[in-house]
Formats: structure tokens, C-alpha cells, sequence
């Protein structure tokens, strides 16, 4: 059943809980109170149905049957169609989830119409039945204490978010440079948060001079002027988020290019070392070469090499391989080679 | 023929195909109805042969011939001209494709002119005809028809924009950073949409203004804050668009950097991998040459050379060699060379 | 002579061409029509001479001898005293030249002071001689006329800065990412463009109320409003331009960078190849070497050799570099050295 | 005890310290003065005592209690609530710290509560005291006072911003390119002391337009000006330093780039001339070589070797070599290898 | 002395000197005229003795003793008071240097005090003084000449700004790719001069509407109009100048990395020649390595070696080496490697 409550209030206390709508109808032009019916996900019969017994414009129901709106407020003769996106936080997965609800709000009842899970607008009904006073004042209390419910479900959405940017900032100057990724999606949910959230402060400042005007008690526009500074506090909250994480991706850019820096620096050393290794090991490689020229030329065959004969020719020639190896060793060492 | 329907409603009902432009004009006054004609690319003989009938103004008749306007609206005495862009998605191609529809709107007769083949008027025709009453409310009606008709198409631009977005991300992150150039494009497509549709915003609340003053009836009020509504929707989004694909720009340099830093890290490797392959070749060529200065020392020709005459000289001068060979394995081994 | 052009027009039509400026004065006096002054460049005597006639206001001469004023439109008593910037595209330079011609408007003279060859004043003079109905509805004809050659002189200043930021466009994609150069250029040159048309949205604008508040005739207002959309239109594709040119540098910027990467990706392929091959040399070094060490060995002249004097000491020494060569082959065959 | 002072004035001169609420209260309606009632971080029933006595708004007292709230002005009747966000500057650890104070103001009472050790709102009693006439213009002189305190308070923030902000040029134009943590993490506070800081413009002016429509004394108006020239000052200020913090973060980027050429520039250099002593080593290698050749052929054994039994066989021999390495260093030496 | 200058004026032309300030307000009262004090500086006792005379504000009085204001305009009662930053461009040091110049300006008294050398009222007052129908217009006319020296001496920073972007353009593009500093400290000055001259456009326009609302003279009103003009003038091309300056920063950071594609190719060019020197010298090593094996063998000295005993032993193994270093040249030609 598409219809989850379904009850009229007289001087903001429950008074009936009618089995059909038309009894709805009828309690409410006997007793001169309000209805509220809730719904969730009607489909078109249903909706229509209880648009016909109230007189929902066909344009509204088309809405509230597709669903998918924006955030906004419409006014059809006397009834008000609001369309609110509640939103909550899926922490492990950094993203926002919506809901849709639409209210339909006459004189005298007040039709609410949720497409999701959230909001959970039972407890919103149960905070109006434990309050008759506030009940009492008329189908804007309705109104106020849905867009309430809604409003102050975004505060645990502007702490997650903050939470998931304070852990960016730790990420990315704690050395891990390399989260681009995480800001860009971040930043496209708080864009899609400001769709849903921003036009409230709007709707509710139009709300707020329609209450005056039609002079709803003051105690309920002062109550909704409490919604406007919530809904304020989360457009500026996410505005402000905008603004820090266009400044992570930017930072996060030029750290990137400061890790380059390091890396690139790394490599200039390595290549630096290789160098003087290169000479190191040529140096090393004459030294041990040199005397190898020497034995080369004392084991050549002719007949008539005189050195040959001498009795001091072999220590003579170990002696000059030394002195070779020597000098050479000597040489490279002063310039550094060795 | 650039007169594709020609057609005289009354009470919202067809009434008369006329043959001639003339007569459309004389039915007209005849039956008080309304004239609705349909061109397509008129020359401009065609498209003053129905100005002179209507009293349709010179410049609006010149905009109209050259095409290439902007979205505007313009009050020329009781005639309203409106200059619409339809646009559709080519997805393979990832363009917008523009059209460009101009409706003059007087009290008794609108004058739709085509330029490209969207958007659909004969489907925006149809609809009316099927809505009498609708049709019935005036030429405000027709009006409304062609800009519900070109608000509408832009639905399928936003989703292929934004498809085409997501395509993008996954492509970013899934690996390819080069994908500035795509980047650029789409948002140049934007933009180009942007020109389209976002003057629509303002068309239609002046155009409501408009209703609202003359007292046209207020179904139509309704469903012209329909298309208002569609109209911010699709402005808002395609605003949204800019954004993502800005942040996109910015995060796809930052991915390019990042990718050069695998590359920087890679080539840091191989750099510091050929070092010790350096190293541990040089090591092995003096391992490997160290016994060949003993060999060198004893093929000498020398005539006294006491080691040649020992009985173990040779197995000394393998040993020497071994050992040679064995101590620069263990010093190299010792410092890690190897 | 600085005055180009002097007549009196009646109903529209050229009465005289007064030989002097008091002549002209005289005639304005007894025939009741307008006068239509033309100057070019006039030094301070002569455009003195002139304001003095007219009592125009010595702050508005001021501007007009110096030049360099910014667009703007001045209301000096009933004389306005309008300043507008003409623009033409010198397209192989790609760079934007202003003119600057100056209108005082009283109610029956209009002078128009030029201080550049553009805009064309002679054929603005003859479009209105041609029309006399329009040019009999007053001097504000003069000044639509114009304002219009003036606005649709910005037509192909668009359509250039579109060329070249296409050709941009191409460029940049086509493999020359360094075009920065250009892209800051051209947008300095769209800046200084946007500085001259941009004005002119809010002086049509400001004329627009005015013609309306003082009754100037409605086809007069209507003409104005088409250059005010032609006006729009220019400060709109300036505007865009703008930001095409802002994503241009931004991804010109990333396609150096991935250009960086592409030659980085080269050095990294170029150092790797080195590496193996410094691999593959020390291999083949090592199969050539490792046979000396055998001759080096048997070269040596020890008296007690046993080999020497074996029949097959010499065979089994060649087999033995062989299969030392071959051993060393496979081996480094099998590490994939070779 | 949460109430840290409590005294009532006539025309300005504290004539009494009611030892209790109920007899400020009481006080209050004998001597037709005002009562100053000043609390630190009540809890519920204390705050509630006072919200009793004083007829509070229970949303104002919720949000007092509550406190986190935006900077904000909101008036329930004749109450006037206001919320201020005094700060201080954290130099050490760069960081803006935050107060809170909420002041309920009526016709005949200020209630200030403070959150926070700032500010000093004894200091703001004081001055008043000492300023009777002042005080004696009503309780707007104490929200004045209030008001003045916490936005001189901004001054010192604002210096200290500045001088971390030079702080930062410094470092990075003195070679230091990686400050990027720093210009974030000092741009995140700038943007939180915006969020306390600028809302007092707009809460001033309205206070002024409040002061001006009840006739509060004119001297009064004018001291709320002066606040509203600093509260401006500031806001201008803070937003200059966004302004500077980014650009310092994009040219931090570029500089972070610099060096990284400057680093690139020195491995290129390191590269090329380990090239150049690639080839002088060779160069020497084959110096060094080619007379080995020389010793090897010499030194082979064959019976048929004329050149062995040639008188002047070795001294040709070693002529050979040393021609042979004279001649190859001279072609080194030509190409540039040496 | 602080004051530089005190003077009674009737009509426009100078009637007094007062040696004193108590004769310089009797004489106003005398004569009817009006008293314009000038002073440089002045102490606290100094100008309160002004303001005592000429019934100033305390706050305006603090203001102009403390400096460093913001330029603004203030009324109290019917003293005007405002704030001027005249400013001058130091070339050498790219600096803007503010002075700053307070008018407090009654019916019939104007006080200038000047902080800086800059602006040169002396010449302001000439300049007056020589049009005494001009000055014979009331203190208007004085806060108008102020204003208008103060104005146009930004025409020379507007200059020496455009001059020194010039010139970092063609630094820019001319090779120097590392300008990023000077372009950010630039920019700092034009957002300083903005910070002075901006809020003239304002202040100005707010004078307007007070010289009409109180029937200054249209002459004034007029020249104040002209005044505005330039204030346009100055902070278009101020704003203007932010965005090329933002512009050059981040084609300057492209072109930092377009130099560093260059040095990159540089160094993989070097590698890659390097790269082809190993190479090359490998080969010429194996050529003349490989006979050096044939002469090992043939230099062993085993008894049974056939070779050694045939009679063309000899030449067959020079044969031998030249065809085994032959091969491999033409075997490395073929290959490239030579
Ligand atoms: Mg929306
Ligand atoms: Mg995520
Ligand atoms: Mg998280
Ligand atoms: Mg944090
Ligand atoms: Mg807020
Ligand atoms: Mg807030
Ligand atoms: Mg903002
Ligand atoms: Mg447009
Ligand atoms: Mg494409
Ligand atoms: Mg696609
Ligand atoms: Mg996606
Ligand atoms: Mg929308
Ligand atoms: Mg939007
Ligand atoms: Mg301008
Ligand atoms: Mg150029
Ligand atoms: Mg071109
Ligand atoms: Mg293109
Ligand atoms: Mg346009
Ligand atoms: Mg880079
Ligand atoms: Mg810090
Ligand atoms: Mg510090
Ligand atoms: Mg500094
Ligand atoms: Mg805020
Ligand atoms: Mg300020
Ligand atoms: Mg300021
Ligand atoms: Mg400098
Ligand atoms: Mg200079
Ligand atoms: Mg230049
Ligand atoms: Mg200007
Ligand atoms: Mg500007
Ligand atoms: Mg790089």
C-alpha cells in the first residue's frame, strides 16, 4: 500500500485515522481540521486518486510521479508543491545520496509523497503529534517540520565531507601526492550537494514572505527563519568546500611536481655517480694495463733483443711495470680520479 | 513549397485548410478563429507575401530570412517574435547540432519558420489539434506548444553531455591522462549549448510576466512555469557541465604530471640499474685480467727468470693466478660490487 | 580642411551646402531643418569654432580633441555627447584596430567628429540621404545610423578572432603544443575588443530609455533595439571567446606537459636499449676474453709444463677456449644477455 | 558561576549589583534603567533563568546554548539576538582561532554570552562605565561597544596574516619554491576568518538602518559607522590576501617548474660530459691497445717470422708502436676526442 | 608649521590672510566667504584646535590623525569628510607609492591635510585661484579640483603599469621564461592601486547624487561628471591588467615547461649519441681485439703445433687476423654499428 499514514488533526490532535481516502474527505469537511496523508512511491492510479479528492494540479502530480526534480517551490491556486532532496552520506564510498519527497499543501491538508527511504518522515509526524500546539497552527507546521527534518539531515553530510577533506589534507601532506583522483570526485559530490541544498535557502526565504503575508503565527516564521540559517550555514559550508578543494587540486598539482623534483634530483645523482665510477674504473683498468704493454714486448720473439740477455732484464722489467703502474696511480690520484 | 500547413483553428478546432495566404486571411476574419502557418526556409518574396498579410515588422522579418540569431524574444507593437535554437546530441561525433526555429505570434495567427529540420512542429501541431481546449486559449497556446517542444529536446543533449562526462572520468582514471583534447571540445560543445539554451530562462519569465499582465488563462501561466521549470533545469546543469569539465582540465594535467613521475621513477631505475650493472662487469673484467698480467709476466723472453727454472713454478703461477683472481672475488664480493 | 561634409536636410532631404558654419547656423535658422556636420581629425580652432556655433560644452570638446576616450555616452544639457570605438580585424597580424568617432546630437544638428579612417561616415550619409523618410524623423537618425555601421563593423572582428581561434585550435591538436604565445596574444587582442564593444550594450541601452521617454518615433526605438541585439550578440561571442582562449592555455599547458612525457618515455626507451646493449657487449667481450687467459697460460715459459709436450696439448688447448667460449655463450644466452 | 557581572544603570551610572536575577529584574522596573547581565558558557537552566526573566526567544536560547553558530543578527520581537565570531591570531602555529558571543538585546536589558576567553568583555563593561553618556543613549550603546571590541579585535589578525603572507614571498622568491603546504594551509584560516569576519558588513549595515528607523541617537549612528569602516577594511583585506595566497600558490607552481629545469639543465650537462670522457677514455684505450697487437704478433711462435732474425728487428718494432700510438693520438687529437 | 596655507575667499578671489586661526573664522563670519585651511601633518593639538573651530567629528578628526584610512566618503551633519590615496609609479623599483589626503568640507569651509608629499594641493590652489567664477561656486568646487588632481595623477601609474606589462610580454616571449616574480609582485601593485582606486568610482558617483540633490551648480556637477570619467577609465585598465597579468603567470608557467621539453630533448638527443658511441667503439674494440686472440694462440708454446713449422705459417696467420678484422667490419658496417 502506497498510502503509509493517513490520519485528520483537529486543533493539532489526531482525531481520526479514516480507512479510505474518501472517508478523509468526509471526516475533514465534518470536523474542520486537517488531513495528512503520507505515500511512498505512488504510481499514477493512487496519486491520482488522492489528486482528484484534493485538487492537485495535473502539472504537480507529473512531477510528483516522475520524480527526479530539482529542489523547488511551486504555487498552483492555493496549494504550495514543494520538492526536497534529503540527503545522506555513504562514508566508505565518499559519496551523497539523495532522496526526493514532495509536499502538496492546501488549507486544510497536506499530501507527502517520498520517492526513497529518506527522509524519515514518520518521526517528523510523531514530533508533530507530541507537539498539538505547534500542530495546531495549520498545515504550514507540516511544512516547516518536514523541510526541518530535511534541513538538519545535511549537517551529518557537511561533517563527512569535512572529515573526508581533513583526510585529504593529512593524504596529501603526509607524501602521498597523488590524490587527484579523490579530490576531483569529492568536489563533483559536493557540486551535486549545492544542487540540492543551495536552492533552499531561496525556497525558504520565498516561504518566509509568504508566511508573513498570509500572517502565519509568528511563532512558526520564526521557526522557519531557524531552517534559513541552517540552510545558509550548509550552502556557505559547501561553498567553502568547493573553494578548499579547488585549492587541494592545485596544490596537489605542485606537489606533484615537487615529488618530480625530488625523483629528477635522485636521478641527476645517480647519473653523477655513474660518472665518476666510469672514471674510477677506467683509471683503475690503465693502471693494471700498463704493465701488460710491457710483458707484451718482453715476450716478443727476436732474435736480438739485448735487454733479453742482461742478468738483471726480468727484475729490471717487474721494476719498470711497478714504476708504470705506480706513476700511473700516482697521476690519477691527483686529479681526482681515483 | 515553404508553406508546409496552413490552417485556421476555431474554438480550437481545425476549420479550414485555405489554399492561399489570402484566403487563410479572409477565413480569418470570417470565423474570429486563429491562423496557424507553417514554413520552412521561406526566400524572402515567400516570407514577405505573409509579412504583408500579417504586418509582420522589417526587422524581424530580415532576422527571420537570415537566420543565425540569438535566443530572444521581441515585441514588435502586439506582435511577439521569438527566436528559439532546438539543439540535439551527436554522440558519435560528440557535437551539438543546432536548429533554429522563429515564431511570430500575433492575436489572431502565429507564423512558425523552420531553418533546419528540428525541431518536430508538425508533432507540436498534432498535440494541439488532439488538445482542443488547450488550442482553444489562443495563439499563447501555440506559443507554448513549439517552446515545450524545443525545452523538451534538450533533455537528450544533457544526458549525452553527460554520459560523454563519464566516459571521460573513466577514461582519466582509468588510465589514459591524454584526454585534454576530448576535455576541451565537450566543453566548447557546452558552451556552444549553453548559447542555446540558457537565454531560455529569461524568454520565458519575461513571456510569463507577459501572460500574467494580459490575462492569458492561467492553465497556460501553469504550463509555461512548467517549461520554466525544464529550462532552469537544463541551465543549471549545463552549468554543472562547465564545471566538471574545468575540474576535469585541471585533474588531467595533474594526472599527466603524475604519470610523468612513473616515468621519471622508471628511467631513476633503469639509470641506477645500469650503474651496478657497471659496476659488477668491471669487477669480473679485473677478476678475469688480473692473471693475465702473471701470464704476461712469465711469456717474457727473459733469459734469467729463476721462477721459469723451478720444477712447481708452473703450478705456483696457476696458484698465484687462482689466488689473484679468488682475493679480488672476496674484496668485491666485500663491498657489494658483486 | 578638417570639415568633410555640411548640409541642411528638411523632411529628410538635403536643402544646403553651406559654404561656412555660419551659413549653416543661418540656414538651420530660417529653412527649420537639421544640420549634419562631418569632421575629420580637427585641430582645437576649428573644432571651437563649431562649439561655439552649437554651445557645445567645453568638457565634451575636450574629449573630443584628445581622443583616446573611452566608449561612453555623455548628456550635456539637451546635447549628447557620444564616443564609440569602431574595430577592424588586421588578420595577418592578428590584431584588432580601433577607430574612434565622436557625436554631438542636438536637436537640430548632428556633428560628427572621426579621428581614424574607419568607420566610413560618407556611406552612413548616403544610406540616410537614401532613406529620407527615416532621416526625416530627426537627428537621432543620425546617430542610429551611426551606431549601426558601427556595430556591424564588429561582425567580421568576430568572424576573424572565430578563424583564428579554429586555427588555434587545429594547431594546438595538430601536434604543435606551443602556441601560447598566440593564445595570450589573441586574448589581449578579444580584451582590448570587449573594452570597445562591450559599452556599447549599456549606452544602446541608456538611448533606448531615452528615445522613449522623449517620444523619438516608435520604427527609430524598433531599429535601435536590432542594433542592441546585434550589440549582445557581439559582446556575448567576445565573452565566449574569452574562454575558449582561458582552456586553450590551460590545455595547451597540459599538452606540453604530455609532450614532456612522450620525450621522457624516448629517454627512458633510449637508456634502457643502452643498457642492454652495454650487456650484450661486456657478454661478447667475455667469450673473446676468456680464450686468452688459455693462450696467455701456454704462452708462458716454464721449463716443467707437462701440456706443452703432449701430442694433443695443442688440440685440447683449442677445444678447451672453445668450449670456454661456447660454456660462457650458453650461459649468458640463458640470462638473456645475448 | 556562570554570571560574571550583572548591574542595572540609570542615565548611564551602574546603580546597582543585584545579588540576584529576580531582583535585577525588579530593579529594573523601579528605577526605569537598564540591566547588563554578562554569563560564560551557562548551561540550560542557567541560560533559561535569565531566557525566563527576560522573555528570550527559545530558538535564540537554543542557539546560545548550542553555541557553532554563523556570525548572524535576528530579532524576535523588540529582541534583537546577535552572534559574533571574535578571533585572535595563533603567529607560532599560523592559525586563526576563534571565539563566540552572543548578545540578546532589548529595550531595557543586554545580555552578553561569551563561549570563548575572547573577548575581553570586561574591558567593553569598563569603558562604557567610564562613558556615561554614552551609556545613558540605551542598550544599543552597549551592542555598539560589542560590536567595536570584537571587530578592532580583527586588526591584529589581519597584520599577522599579512606578515606570514610576506613571510611567504620571502621564502619562496629566496629560493625555497616548496611552500605550498604553507600558502594552503594559511589560505584555509584566511577563508575561516572570512567566514566570521564578513558577515559583520552586512550585519552593521542593517544594525545602521535599524539604528536610523528607531531614532537612536545620532552619535551612536555615527560610531557604528566607524565599526562598519573597519568591519570593511577587514573584509576587503581578507579578501586581498585570497587573492595573494593564490596567485603565490599558481606562481609557487612555476617556480617548482623553474627548478626543475634548473635541475634537468645540470643532468643534461652531467650527461654530456660523461659522454666526452666516454670517448677520451676509449681514445686512450686504443692508444694504449694498438701496440699490444704489435708485442702479440711478435711474440707468436712460428719457425718462418724474417722480421724475428732481423738485426734491427725489435728496435723497428718498438718504432712501430710507438708510430702506431703517435698517429692515433694526432687523429684524437684532430677529431677532439683527446 | 602644519599649516601650509589658510585663506578667506569672496567671490572667488582671495580677501584674506589670517595669521591666525580665531581671525580666520571671524573673518568668515565677516565677510561671508569661505575659509580654505591647508595643512601637512598636523599633531593632535593642531588639528583638534581645527576641528574645534570648525565643529568637526571626533571620529572623522581620529581618522585623519591615525592615516592609513580607506578611501571613502563620510557625512556628519553637514561636513563632508573624504579620504583620498593619490598615487605615483616608482619605475625602477616597479612600485606604486600611495599618499593619502583628507578633506573635510563645510557651507563655507574646506580643511585639506595632507600625509604625503603627494598630491600638490599648492598647485590645486593656484589652479582655483586663477578661475575664480570656478571657485566662486562654493567649497564644491575645491573638493573637486582636490579629487581631480588626485585622478588624473593616476594616469601616469595606469602608463608606467601598461609599460612594464609591455615590457614583461616581451620578456616573457622573448626566451626569459622565468619572470614568474616579477609578474606576481607587479600584479600586488596593481591590486594596491586598486585598493586606492577603485572606490573613487563610488565616492564620486555618491558625490553626484549629493551636487544634485542639493543644486550645485550643473557646471560643477558636470566637471565632477568628467572627474568620474576618468575614475572609469583608471579602474577598467586597473581591472584589465589583473586579468593579462593572471594571463602571463600562467603562460609563463607554460612556457617554463616548454623550455624544459627543450633541455629534455637536448639530454635524450646526448643520450642517444651516446648511446651510438658505445657502439661504435665496442666495434672498433671486437676488430681490433680479434686478431689478438689468433696472436695468443700462435705465441703458446707447445711442442706438436703444426701451424708454427709450416713455411707460410706466418703469413697465413697475419692473413688470418686481417680477414677475421676485415669480417667484422663489414659485418658491423652492414649492422650500422660503424
Ligand atoms: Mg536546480
Ligand atoms: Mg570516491
Ligand atoms: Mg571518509
Ligand atoms: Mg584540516
Ligand atoms: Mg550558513
Ligand atoms: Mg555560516
Ligand atoms: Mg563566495
Ligand atoms: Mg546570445
Ligand atoms: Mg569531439
Ligand atoms: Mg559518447
Ligand atoms: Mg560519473
Ligand atoms: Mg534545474
Ligand atoms: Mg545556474
Ligand atoms: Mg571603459
Ligand atoms: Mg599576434
Ligand atoms: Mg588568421
Ligand atoms: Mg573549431
Ligand atoms: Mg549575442
Ligand atoms: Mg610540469
Ligand atoms: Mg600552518
Ligand atoms: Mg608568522
Ligand atoms: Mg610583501
Ligand atoms: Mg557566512
Ligand atoms: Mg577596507
Ligand atoms: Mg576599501
Ligand atoms: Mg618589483
Ligand atoms: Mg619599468
Ligand atoms: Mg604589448
Ligand atoms: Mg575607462
Ligand atoms: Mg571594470
Ligand atoms: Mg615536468
Amino acid at each position: 500500500m502506497p498510502i503509509i499514514d493517513n490520519a485528520v488533526y483537529v486543533d493539532g490532535v489526531r482525531t481520526a485515522n479514516p480507512p479510505s481516502l474518501e472517508e478523509t474527505f468526509e471526516t475533514l469537511r465534518d470536523r474542520k481540521g486537517i488531513a495528512w496523508i503520507g505515500m511512498y512511491r505512488p504510481n499514477r492510479d493512487e496519486l491520482q486518486a488522492v489528486a482528484d479528492e484534493f485538487g492537485l494540479h495535473p502539472l504537480a502530480v507529473e512531477d510528483a510521479l516522475k520524480g527526479h526534480q530539482r529542489a523547488k517551490l511551486e504555487k498552483y491556486g492555493d496549494v504550495l508543491f514543494l520538492v526536497l532532496r534529503p540527503a545522506r552520506y555513504l562514508d566508505a564510498a565518499e559519496r551523497v545520496e539523495f532522496g526526493e519527497v514532495h509536499v502538496f499543501m492546501g488549507h486544510d491538508f497536506a499530501i507527502t509523497v517520498r520517492h526513497a527511504e529518506a527522509p524519515d518522515l514518520g518521526r517528523v509526524r510523531k514530533r508533530l503529534e507530541q507537539n498539538p500546539e505547534l500542530l495546531a497552527l495549520g498545515t504550514e507546521a507540516i511544512l516547516y517540520a518536514v523541510l526541518d527534518e530535511v534541513v538538519d539531515g545535511y549537517a551529518p553530510v557537511i561533517a563527512g565531507l569535512q572529515n573526508d577533506i581533513d583526510e585529504i589534507e593529512d593524504q596529501l601532506f603526509g607524501g602521498a601526492a597523488e590524490v587527484s583522483k579523490r579530490i576531483y570526485e569529492l568536489e563533483r559530490e559536493v557540486m551535486a550537494f549545492q544542487r540540492a541544498a543551495a536552492p533552499l535557502v531561496d525556497i525558504v526565504q520565498s516561504l518566509e514572505r509568504g508566511f508573513e503575508k498570509y500572517n502565519v503565527h509568528v511563532e512558526l516564521q520564526r521557526s522557519l527563519r531557524d531552517v534559513l540559517d541552517h540552510a545558509i550555514r550548509t550552502a556557505d559550508r559547501a561553498e567553502g568546500f568547493r573553494t578548499l578543494l579547488q585549492n587541494l587540486l592545485v596544490t596537489s598539482a605542485t606537489l606533484v611536481t615537487e615529488k618530480q623534483n625530488d625523483e629528477m634530483r635522485r636521478l641527476s645523482e645517480t647519473s653523477l655517480s655513474q660518472g665518476e665510477q666510469v672514471k674510477r674504473i677506467s683509471s683503475w683498468a690503465a693502471i693494471l694495463f700498463a704493465p701488460s704493454l710491457i710483458t707484451g714486448i718482453y715476450g716478443m720473439n727476436f732474435r736480438f733483443m739485448p735487454e733479453l740477455d742482461w742478468p738483471l732484464g726480468y727484475p729490471l722489467a717487474l721494476l719498470l711495470m711497478a714504476l708504470l703502474s705506480g706513476g700511473l696511480y700516482r697521476a690519477f690520484k691527483k686529479r681526482g680520479w681515483l
